[in-house]
């Protein structure tokens, strides 16, 4: 089946890269994400390789545990790094085009705050703005925040569909054209084009109105990673961009079809909703080559980093030969049934500890090949309808981005699947999603017309 | 008395401007605080007047109120604009010396959060961040947040001075060498040099450790604009800056005593506090040229918006001739001291109402002449020892940032009184303020000196 729509594409620059071992590569700047030049090279190489977007994931908090013991300070993943929020402005001034989308958690943060910054960040990038909508589950972020353990689900649910409705709200306050900033009359706005929001619900009190307007995009695209029942609803009926984790052809296919007809009963056209599976690409002149290069960032990975990766689903494994079987466990995993399906797997081929541990750290989406072998891979998921387009995970920054854009996206561009220029000036435009319509704005439309 | 320690100097770069009819002014771009250029220009105009920094003021809401009715649409005032903390970052990446400093309630926010932030600002802009600590006082701005009402005066305080010590020592929890990033040892960061907080107080519950570290000034400059007894302890012990709105030379002379005597107490070098008034200024090539520019704006100012700013002290005066006298009162102001005095001036002088809107907007610390006269202004203050330095409050933007740089800087320079260039690369250097010690290294740098 050919499509003639583009592939969306979006690139995970967080930190240093997605592969654990990413920060001992020894062309990987291991203090990069304290350093601005870092993010500048990462982001200006996806614009170069005219990526939709970048897009950063976010902790308010280490997240990750020192389980086992020692493994942290041996781990360079998510500990400390730029808060995004703060980044991506800075990161609007030295880009052009590329959309600039971060998470921000509704459950550790306010409407009015959220709607502030990311308006702001609209604003300064010319349209370029998105907001990544997550909630917070981790007890070291809960500890932040005034608390010993995180929300419950459905608490966190409901408090971030009404915070996203707060939101919504506050950024259609002001219509597009209430500001005639007449200076020979002295009328700055018009009375009757803002709309206060006063919202009384069971979360928030917002009065507002907000004290930014004007932007770009009217709004920032809302981006999602439902994966629950609720997390679907969700995403269907808000989100126009949705992170999906995937690693089967076939479950992305069943993901993609289920959200997308979760949308009708919301109103919404499919095509209005961009769904990008996460990939983690290795590309090489020859297999070899690209082979050697993944082997490369295994061989780095600190066995107690490797241990940590595996110990949410089977304990401590530290007093153990890493080179050695798997021991019989006395461990409860969180899910048993995963942890029987990975241990009879490793007992069914013999794995050693660090085996077991590489072949999880080899999990996911990856493709590790030529040029031809990457498009490949993508090109079927894409064809065959299990995706609008990727959102990579460089294995290590920069040079996986920068791998990607000089040898991926030619081949990409080559057999029509990507853009060879930026098409619009927002990102909305550049993906091909409807412009926003002020509700204020729409109603007074309508209300004209039965007039 | 001469001194020998330059004038510091920072630049407000709210909104349009200091002036009330700023938006009406034909060399004001009116939709300038929805357009990021508008903020570049004058950024990059005090950097070339090698300003300490820019400043920004800031309100989570719409805080100025529509009394009388109809005035707010008339006001360009704190209406729409920048959210400064997501749009200082974006000013770091087109700067490369003024330090960026801006406004962050502790009401309405939470201690990681503007840990994060600022730490986030210092790493982008290498070195030049500042806070400036503020509570929240305005309904306006509790009706944001889940309040009716404003937080009494006592609470506010106790909880910012708690949430100034929550950040201070979430900054501090990583040691400045905290990270080998030692690729061939696997030793990305030194556990010893990781102080978990584990903050746990009235207002608090912090567990920490910050996901960001190394920041070029070990901690942003301290911002504050003490003014009640409490407010004063607080820039005593913790405040780097000052912001002071006073007057007269008299009264910034005993504020500034008063302040400088305060930190004594708390072990603090009288010259490790900046104190900086408020001060706008209108500079012309002639007294006459510079009085027409004053006369200019003054005429620009909407009666309505006039009005406005009497309205806590008289009540609504829109029913009257602003061309009459004052009428007899029947309202009860706020401070009836405030309202009689100036009420007492007015019947002296005969004002009109419009004569009396006009002079309160005159008032404040307002220097209106040649460079020279501004010069003689500002030295007086500075030589009698009222003030550090002083914060530029510029009448309309870009005009009157401009205007400063190329006319009354060249003067202070000419006269010793300012620098004729950056002496360091960061806000605490230029402003010749002691390095920031890390607590945890200082305490080990002690115990190994006692061994």
């Amino acid at each position: 089946m050919a499509r003639k729509a583009k592939m969306r594409l979006g690139m995970s620059m967080r930190g240093l890269g997605y592969h654990p071992a990413a920060w001992r590569h020894p062309q990987v700047p291991a203090d990069g994400t304290l350093r601005f030049e870092h993010y500048v090279r990462n982001a200006q190489a996806a614009e170069r390789g005219l990526f939709d977007m970048i897009f950063f994931a976010d902790g308010i908090g280490i997240r990750e545990k020192d389980e086992p013991r020692g493994s942290l300070a041996r781990s360079g993943y998510e500990i400390v790094e730029m808060e995004p929020m703060t980044l991506l402005p800075a990161l609007a001034a030295v880009t052009r085009h590329i959309g600039l989308v971060t998470t921000a958690s509704t459950t550790y943060n306010e409407p009015y705050h959220v709607a502030r910054k990311f308006a702001t960040l609209d604003l300064i990038s010319g349209g370029r703005a998105g907001w990544n909508i997550v909630t917070s589950w981790s007890e070291a972020e809960a500890q932040n925040f005034n608390r010993e353990e995180h929300l419950d689900y459905d608490t966190r649910y409901a408090r971030a569909a009404e915070f996203v409705e707060v939101v919504k709200g506050l950024w259609d306050g002001w219509e597009p054209d209430a500001f005639p900033y007449d200076k020979a009359g002295g009328i700055f706005f018009d009375e009757s084009r803002l709309h206060v929001l006063d919202h009384r619900g069971k979360h928030f009190r917002v009065r507002g109105p907000l004290n930014v307007a004007g932007m770009p995009q009217g709004r920032p695209v809302l981006v999602q990673a439902g994966a629950s029942d609720q997390g679907r609803e969700i995403a269907a009926e808000s989100a126009e961009v949705v992170y999906a984790a995937t690693d089967s052809i076939e479950s992305a296919k069943a993901y993609y079809d289920d959200l997308k007809s979760r949308m009708a009963k919301y109103g919404r056209d499919p095509e209005q909703m961009k769904i990008m599976p996460g990939l983690r690409t290795v590309v090489g002149r020859t297999r070899a080559e690209a082979q050697a290069k993944w082997d490369e960032l295994q061989a780095l990975l600190d066995p107690l980093v490797g241990l940590a990766r595996v110990y949410n689903t089977f304990g401590d494994l530290s007093g153990y030969d890493v080179d050695g079987p798997m021991p019989d466990l006395d461990y409860a995993p969180r899910v048993k049934s995963i942890a029987d399906r990975i241990l009879a797997r490793a007992r069914r081929d013999n794995m050693t500890i660090r085996e077991l541990y590489n072949h999880i750290v080899a999990g996911g989406f990856l493709l590790i090949g030529t040029p031809a072998d990457i498009v490949d891979g993508m090109q079927e998921w894409f064809e065959v309808g299990a995706c609008d387009g990727f959102n990579i995970l460089p294995t290590h920054l920069p040079v996986a981005c920068e791998d990607f854009v000089e040898h991926v996206t030619p081949e990409l561009q080559r057999r029509g699947l990507f853009r060879t220029a930026y098409e619009g000036t927002t990102l909305r435009e550049n993906l091909g999603l409807a412009p926003h319509v002020n509700r204020h704005a729409a109603a007074r439309r309508a209300q004209r017309a039965a007039e």
